[in-house]
């Protein structure tokens, strides 16, 4: 591991371009004027885990790639971090999925406005989906930002955001104890990246799979911040449970990991 | 290969986590609510082998991975094993598989709910398929848990899970016989996923590729017990097909093994 | 290299393996009772990419997975290679290929039947496809087991076959020249998998791809020995293409290999 | 490195190769009469990723691969190269683009007549769309060769088209920089092609993402130069953009390179 400066750094850009990635194919494939208009959730699993495996290979060398919070407060639990370290891990996180949606935002930005203006003056709600009737909550646009449940329950979404993260962690915990006596090495991004292709086709059904309190609050920022017209509501009365749900489905996971794996 | 204990709960991590992530993406592909709906067998084929792979690499390094009474049958027909491993694999797997459709329950316990209670009032049967008639046989929701043909003949049906099986323990077997002259390592577990990856795409048309009596038994136990209103029968008629099917399958794969590769 | 005896064993299993897996994917998204039905062009061209994946893994210790006439023929022309080993290759190949298409039959022959009897029935015509009125050439039954052109111009056709073949045997001959100075090892086999997934995807279009004179030969064979009801011609006239075109495209591939590639 | 001989005849047939199966896969889902027809966004995806790893594998020991002119630079700018050197790879995989794109007419010149006669006569415009109403814009037989926006802004597309550019290349230039203290060796190839099939998911949307200069233009020249019927105008006045794009994502990737992660 690098400094605390090669890590803020490392993680603002690896979560920027996991956050570029990532919003992005929400974005391709929510668009009407997107080549890849409904591509559907095949596109959406596998776009997520090669945006983790761009990310993690990019700035691997740098910081170590945990482009998660969950992440690292898992490590930071069963291993040991300075609290420079970790402080300089979760800014960098923030920062960079910040920046990632506003790349997203610039990258789509003709869809975006396409989509906010000429198909609402036919649709008629904020942030209508292309061919139907305007829904009542939050809009595919920010969609292309944060998560949000199909059926809005807490306790549901909670423990379904926690499920899902700790299959994360704990793959990710596990990649230095292998059958041959050593890691995964370079193949660990891969792996990895294969996992979250797999958490989004499995577990990513009920709420969208943030498994990872900055891909979802940080956006949800931007979402908020962003002068975009007719965006709708940012949904704040969700935006806990993307944040809490990882980080208990971290703890959990760690502690699986240390009763079970002995490490 | 560690210790009973090593094994015992390697196994029942393991196959939970492989039951969790693959009766998962049946659950995401099979409910409305859900995100990944009518995301279609491309879908299944990789959500079930990522699966794997997220399995395997997660315990291989405590108990080997097995999650298969299929894989542990055939490494004991051709390798050495003590009873008391094979009973700790043997039960690990089934008590995993057992409690990954448990948290697959729990982590779709909304979509179950929708599906079986409001989507049932408009469509009248058990477990009756979002947006068709209702179908007489064991509905959709035993599908999230366990495996059933599409055509229902015993026979038929056994020699489907019989081929399909054999090619995955002939993958397996042969995995320490490269022409290298030393084994796959690390790789092998990616490629394994992609071995079932493609039994699922390939081989997987008329029975559902259950390869794996604890994958099957397991959950379709989960189910009986299960507190579900309407769930409908849990098809005990064909429950022998994906448990005697794999066996023979790994028998007769273990049979070729020991006849044409001289290990 | 093995023995000729385990060149001839290790073809015929791998090559019964690729074509079972190859075959049945055109069967499981074919056939209206399979839970593949109507899972397209991603399916066959992953699940045809992950047969050679299953399949060269599983031999490459034994004969070496060539698994195809043409990669056979492009290693004797640039490398040695006795006529009693060639021999053994092809010949283990041709088989493979026969029982492969036949172990597809086994494995789907509830649908097989379901297909040429009740649909046939309805919809009037030889192996007419599921949903469409019967074709006048030959039908998706066939599909099941070899190539056919959605064109039918033999030079055309030739060509297609000339190239895609090229482009596989050209990745299949350089794989020894990496620029670390050693060839891709164990990485290899999913290399060229995945070069066969891009050749499905990119050039499988206009003809299917077979790309293997075995592949399609072999298969055909089956069609026209295995008793089907209503199973339609075996199509005689167009076999000659991917038997000629594949061995062309090795033969196009090799002189460039020995030109531009000096190994 | 090799030759500058080496250099230039690698980036010809690597980029040949590349631009075969990156066209090809856009002309089997495009033409009506290709058995990939409509197989959609995942396939286009899927398909210009393999194409890189075909390509990258096949060359890599002859020429380094880069096949993108956006690479040569970038490589450059951050490391030394002669003239002699850059004007090869330069000149290779412009000359190789070019080949490409007519080896996707031979492979595919069934389909483009069936589509530019017999399609154009039912439908009555220039290259028009199977099944939809003539376009006035480029039509889909350009769409086989080059990129055209969806939305046709200018500073807009060069936007899009610089953010994408840049991940790539920020990817290839710190694969040599990996937290186990080398560089990925021979898995860079199948990483690098997996971040192309991350940038096509996630940015592709917008202006079907050449990030190559090469890519676009040579299948450009093709298109002006082949003799088709009906097919429409080459669409020069875009032509700028997928030049001057991708060079300008190489040129910020380089910077953030050169400052972040001080190689």
């Amino acid at each position: 591991m690098g400094t605390c400066s090669d890590i803020f750094f490392g993680e603002v850009i690896g979560t920027a371009v996991l956050i570029l990635l990532g919003g992005g194919v929400c974005a391709a494939v929510t668009f009407k004027k997107s080549k890849a208009f409904n591509a559907g959730w095949v596109a959406i699993a596998f776009g997520w885990g090669f945006a983790v495996l761009t990310a993690v290979y990019m700035v691997g060398g740098l910081s170590g790639a945990h482009l998660n919070p969950a992440v690292t407060t898992a490590l930071a639990l069963t291993g040991s971090m300075s609290l420079g370290e970790f402080l300089a891990f979760i800014s960098g996180q923030m920062l960079g999925a910040f920046i990632g949606a506003v790349l997203v935002y610039v990258a789509y930005y003709g869809q975006f406005m396409s989509h906010l203006t000429t198909d609402r003056e036919v649709l008629g709600g904020p942030g209508t989906k292309d061919g139907e009737a305007p829904a009542s909550g939050p809009g595919p646009v920010l969609g292309v930002f944060s998560t949000a449940p199909e059926i809005r329950k807490p306790w549901q979404n909670l423990a379904t955001e926690i499920i899902a993260t700790a299959v994360l962690i704990l793959a990710v915990l596990t990649q230095g104890l292998n059958a041959d006596g050593d890691g995964l090495g370079i193949l660990g991004g891969l792996i990895t990246a294969l996992v979250v292709v797999s958490i989004g086709f499995s577990l990513g059904g009920p709420t969208g799979y943030a498994v990872n309190p900055a891909r979802d609050l940080g956006p949800r920022i931007a979402h908020a911040v962003l002068p975009m017209p007719n965006k709708g509501s940012s949904d704040w009365s969700y935006a806990w449970i993307p944040v809490v749900g990882p980080l208990l489905g971290a703890l959990l996971a760690s502690g699986i990991y240390e009763l079970a794996f002995h490490p």
